[in-house]
């Protein structure tokens, strides 16, 4: 890239001399092209920071990812390919989710995988009141809840017996955790629906978690407001793959091929 | 409906004296607006047929379902309102399915709910190779495969793990019925996708079920098409009650009201 | 009771005018008779406390218990059948588990329904290793696991896909909570069975939790011990229905009666 | 084997020059050791018919099995350690299912791994009733129920959403298939257990399967009664893998080993 006489910025985590560093959070709104090397994880921890039209690339270190399904051998082409314009993206959808208290935004985020709302350390059961657009919709007794998108959906819903959405597809995904009553199964909601939570008993020691990765408590007066987000992420797609081939190597799904892979939920 | 100058048309299996009769199927196609008594699965044999913008309206005797949610006490009341043009209705999406042998269509069914591939009587396992918009999707080894609209997903999908989805989202549900790989979770498609699915060995005694009514041979050299069918179907809402509360009862949701329903899939 | 010239003791958080009290736990060293009046949690918080061979009865205020079965009006009768000995008992298997470091025990708990190990607040994956009889049995990537009795099957382990299991039966249950690894699901193992649980990455703010009562932190460095009891819990049984009848009854499952009732698991 | 002057039989569907051959139900009365040279299947078709006491080896050629776990490459050792005595053996239980009409036993039959009651080819739900020893159990609206042993958890029943059971615990999985209730899990039931099965409605088109090997049709009046047999059948245990890396192995479950392997359930 230098070379060509382009400007590289790295994050300030893992330096390289010589190279100018940002931190991760700030990385993602001064380039026009993010390029991240690592797990499905690395790239939720940035791709979630990304303003729209940026296009995002994840190139896996090893074992192929939902979101990192660039291979190490292919990244160095694949960046030539977006230099020069020859490529195509996947357009994620993301949430925005906020906590508010007497009608006041309190924290506001951004997740490109799922906003789960949990509890703490000791195994007791949550009391969950979640409404739809503002009507009631319905309570949950159960260890949490999980907003996800459809990216999302192969990530920690997935390990709840949640669906698997494609990435294209816009829609909400509401799928309760370990819930008592058994027909509470999850709900796939229009991508306007605006999800409210609150919690109706025992608000000691509850958790919102964005993607995995960042968790704010939430106190009992606190409403969680998750919602879809304005802005896409542009990821950027290996043209030697589709989203179908992922799935079942990821996921172990035979396709007349007789292989034999693993069953896995991809968690961060 | 006759002292306001209507004619009334019912169907032949149910006569009424001095009311002209219709076969099932054609009924649907003679008339401004559907009125269903009975359960869901006497709506599904309807509605299928309904042309697009014909309201279709479902009035149970007895147990709420979630195709005739207005009960018999509200039966005359809506039907008053449909006359004067004050109601609602829920756009509903259907399916169309073909079974084609040689590229050329064989047969060609509507569906409200679902489209079921599954085995006969001797409880072996089938062999299926999806595919979506020409894409090779993946195989299953399952004792079946349902194709399902929104809201079809509360109905055979529900029984074999499926998501729920809200019937005003625009999607295609594939879920495999008890399948080999367990990971081969339900999927959500985008409302465009065009599945086929052929039989990839033991192709003996396989059959085509249309919304659980109507059952027809599928061959090992049929290919099954499924997609979004042009016409919807128009139900007519009951204002007393939104789906969130129809799918509480019917599930046994609690809602805050400390009421103990059943947790039941709906099936015909 | 004391009309017969049979000494009472009360629990000493809810005192009675008149009646000697007890801290709960050694209340339940004291008596020949166990009376809990409440829901299963109460009874799981003193049940587990019980010495071998004395009955425990436990009454229900209003809603059937998968443990506390004899309604209020049953109470006085039960009590005077108990009393000349004109009863039944279902011998109920419990657990022992033990937090042992450098292989010494640091803590011991008896438990009726359940041994759980769950991560704290942030919703990150724990890595755990089990071992069965000393020989590597799998690694987990969940957010917990749980070794239950079949007392335990219709509580916590049923919100996370266990199977029930009738109370009679002698197995120890291992069911992992929101696995990664779809194809993790619970196994039935010998009730003789010594199962022992190895955090192997991510030690922070692991917590064990015994019948949903008592949660004490886990180490690093720890390892969990899970293994049958000696000791019984001795279940006074109604006369005036079966196990049958209870499961149907907490699980809304039909049995020809029509009836609909809530799907529930019974979690503390 | 000759050389040792031992006397070989064959299975006559697979003739070998200058062997006595056997048909396969009649073979496994006759000999004194039982081996079985291919998949799971093979090997279910001949062992429920193996009496108490032979030992049964199961060779597999290629893929691993739950059943057929010696390899290839290990089969002659094997066969030499079996011949000198130097072996172990799991005693594997084994079911009886009877249909019975006006209370004679019409046809008996004796299972590995499950005895299926199921729907035939138009995919309608069954209405099943259900007693254990005598006493009402439940109903099932499903597609069919599974009454499988420890050995055929692996099998039918977990496709199903059974549990796994080690073999060598001793009871009944009751699992029903596509249940109507979502709250109808399966359940595990003491191995003394005697379980009727009656069709309670839509007689038509019922078909009980054996081990997925046999299928005899189940009449309205017929009841279907499923209990443990009183022999077992001994398989051969491969002293190089312990039922834990089969399990392992076959579901793709990780142990700390970085594998990728397959999440099936193995049907026949």
């Amino acid at each position: 890239m230098r070379r060509r006489g382009l400007q590289v910025l790295v994050d300030g985590t893992v330096p390289l001399a010589g190279t100018p560093a940002r931190p991760r959070a700030s990385l993602a709104r001064e380039v026009d092209l993010l390029v991240v090397v690592g797990g499905d994880g690395t790239l939720l921890s940035v791709a979630r920071h990304a303003p729209a039209g940026v296009p995002v690339m994840g190139v896996n270190m090893g074992q192929l990812g939902f979101l990192t399904d660039v291979t190490e051998a292919e990244a160095l082409t694949m960046v030539a390919r977006v230099l020069r314009g020859d490529y195509e993206v996947d357009q994620r959808m993301t949430l925005v989710a906020t906590l508010e208290r007497d009608g006041k935004v309190q924290r506001r985020f951004r997740a490109l995988n799922d906003v789960v709302v949990s509890h703490g350390a000791l195994a007791r059961i949550l009391d969950l009141e979640v409404s739809v657009d503002g009507i009631p919709f319905t309570s949950y007794r159960a260890d949490g809840l999980i907003v996800a998108t459809p990216t999302g959906s192969t990530a920690y819903s997935l390990s709840v017996g949640g669906p698997i959405v494609e990435p294209t597809v816009r829609v909400l995904l509401v799928s309760p955790i370990s819930p008592h009553t058994l027909s509470n199964r999850p709900v796939v909601l229009r991508p306007e629906a605006v999800v409210c939570v609150a919690i109706s008993r025992q608000p000691q020691d509850v958790v919102v978690t964005i993607d995995g990765q960042e968790g704010v408590p939430m106190a009992a007066a606190d409403v969680l407001v998750v919602r879809r987000a304005r802005t896409l992420v542009s990821l950027v797609r290996s043209p030697d793959r589709t989203y179908y081939e992922v799935l079942r190597s990821k996921l172990g799904w035979g396709a007349g091929q007789g292989r034999d892979h693993a069953a896995r939920a991809s968690r961060h």
